[in-house]
């Protein structure tokens, strides 16, 4: 198994610690400078929905390929303190993931070359390797104890092999899958996704789907709720006001938006609801 | 027209995108450490109000003077997809400035030892020069897929005239002026920010108004509301519990507070109300 | 009094000013970045409880040991622009602490191989050494205008000698005890923190109590709620649906919460309320 190394300048992080309180974020981050000083952070994300790993994964799947070779860390992890294993995972491109095994790594490395080898993270070696008391692992907080440390150790060139030991790629969870159904005449999917603008991200790839005209229905699968009329558009500019958009967004995906105001909320949807779009022209 | 670049260590980043969902800010942050790795990126603010340029420009021409020189990409643009052109500023203290012409760039580019050149950047080129594909600007995502490459490749040193074409600066898109009418008597303005302290900007500088006496008024125009007595002081730590006071804050501008709590939230304000504050002494 | 300095490769930054509004985190960071352009900025948090010293200094003790040595800068302020002093502490790991004199900063002085020396920020002589306009102060954001500049400054190797005049240590304000009481069956504490996960901080040492039992009983003093039953458990992931947790949180404090939601709505609780837990075994 090839795990030669060199330093990494980048190490990015992304986690549902969200920025308001507990110094979770700060802690890991000081824990990289403390351990690997001129390593660059680079924040993901860290308002990933609570113990929502399926978010984290897509996150972290989409923005990672942007950067250049990197440590990934991330870290959504419900199952801190019980039997869920700590990985390290290598990429056909270089980059190393760090963090639970839960799925939320998977996708990140499939994307950034291919899923090449996966490593058990051995706390002890981790910690004694980064000159930190092998007694300090707490229950709750492997970000801090143990992930970080790796990430700031496989940045500073430090090969998987030296902190963890070999495991079988094919053993590892994946995340869970979401709903996508298209037919010739409708489509059904999942909102993973609501931005700050209010546009919502669909469990759909655009180019997956066959929208013959530009005019179709939209509606919340088993809510008796009306059906709403919408245009299938290239930006939400196009869109008239209070007009309903279905369009290709900035990364593939089926969406929904208004032109200037949210469609999240004139639909009343959240993360993980199901929609469906019906293709035919309404006659 | 003068285009010399010399590297630039520094690209600071305003937007309206927010950091709770869509990867937007990361995304951006990754495209310039992907081209200009050596390049520091300083955030200004991603919770500018939805498409609110004045607020992002205001934000954007009051910062970026404290800076060393930099490149200053900031993306607020409702109008993306459409027709608003991409720019690069130039100014007299030879930073740039880049991102949508909507009135965004302007008043940083005047507060920054004035306006010198306009360009026009031209998508083909910056992704070329960047070394990305050229087919893969989105429509709804330019700060990923032109702004962040091109502040990027300007932080390099790269000249404006090789990613874009000289433009009119007396044809570049103005924010819109904000409401402010000082007479003897009163004063009327707007309310362009709100901290999280509560303290209420207004769209005056302090410096443009006479206060005669440390007693006045204070009313919401239009509204059938209580008037409010206040106190002019230099700073609200010197308010009773319960006193409004009004004072120049530390940006120059006439703003509103209480001591310990949020003038915005006793006079139910937000962004975009008029505000009258009569001068004259109670009698 | 010894003062030798040498470079510090990093300052952190805590404060209460929210990321939402009114550029006043940014502003800090471009000062810095202008003084000291190498400096690299860590950021702590800037969502400190309006106002709450003692929820700034605990978060700024809690974090800043697991940092290389550096130069913490923290503005939880609310009587700038009052009497109050500026100042700067140095620790025995050789550490510099810069803000204002409220009890902001000895916490985390203390964690940081102990406060040595305190000197009183000259703001006349900061600004100068800074190259800034000495008549610059505001009367509202002495973060920006002394205590940003004094970082960068000691960051540089500039002796805190050279900015500022010595201070006895003694007299420094310190922060406001929390309530804590134990006996042999109950423990009474303040609630001191809430994370984005609903986990509850108490104002205790989970080491300074003694929990015979793994069955406790949860109250809030001084109301007439129900009392809930919890179970002292090492992580919340030991926890059944619905089921009440008290453990060792991953900062050694006492601490509550639930198994995948929050602790804080299910108790409605808030920073500073009052719990007492009996140790007691429900009989």
């Amino acid at each position: 198994m090839s795990d030669s190394s060199t330093n990494i300048d980048l190490v990015t992080f992304l986690s549902d610690f969200g920025r308001n309180g507990g110094g979770y974020v700060a802690a890991c981050e000081a824990v990289i400078a403390s351990i690997a000083p001129g390593v660059r952070v680079l924040h993901l994300s860290h308002e990933v929905g609570v113990g929502d790993v399926g978010w984290g994964s897509r996150e972290l799947a989409r923005v990672a390929p942007l950067c250049p070779r990197a440590v990934h860390l991330a870290v959504v992890d419900p199952g801190v303190g019980t039997e869920r294993r700590p990985l390290v995972l290598v990429t056909g491109r270089g980059d190393r993931l760090v963090g639970p095994d839960n799925g939320l790594l998977v996708p990140g490395a499939e994307a950034l070359g291919g899923l090449m080898e996966a490593w058990l993270l051995e706390p002890d070696r981790v910690r004694k390797r980064a000159g930190l008391p092998e007694t300090g692992v707490s229950h709750t907080f492997h970000g801090r104890d143990i992930f970080a440390p790796a990430a700031a150790l496989l940045a500073l060139g430090v090969p998987a092999s030296a902190i963890g030991r070999p495991f079988d790629i094919t053993a590892l969870e994946r995340p869970r899958k979401t709903v996508f159904e298209a037919t010739p005449h409708s489509l059904t999917a999942e909102v993973i996704e609501i931005d700050r603008f209010g546009n919502v991200g669909l469990s759909a790839r655009f180019d997956d789907c066959v929208f013959p005209t530009t005019s179709v229905r939209v509606e919340l699968v088993g809510e008796d709720l009306p059906v709403w009329n919408a245009r299938v558009v290239d930006t939400f500019g196009r869109l008239l006001s209070g007009e309903l958009g279905v369009y290709r967004d900035s990364w593939g995906q089926v969406a929904l938006a208004l032109n200037g105001a949210s469609a999240a909320q004139l639909l009343s949807l959240s993360i993980g609801r199901i929609i469906r779009i019906e293709l035919e022209e309404t006659v």
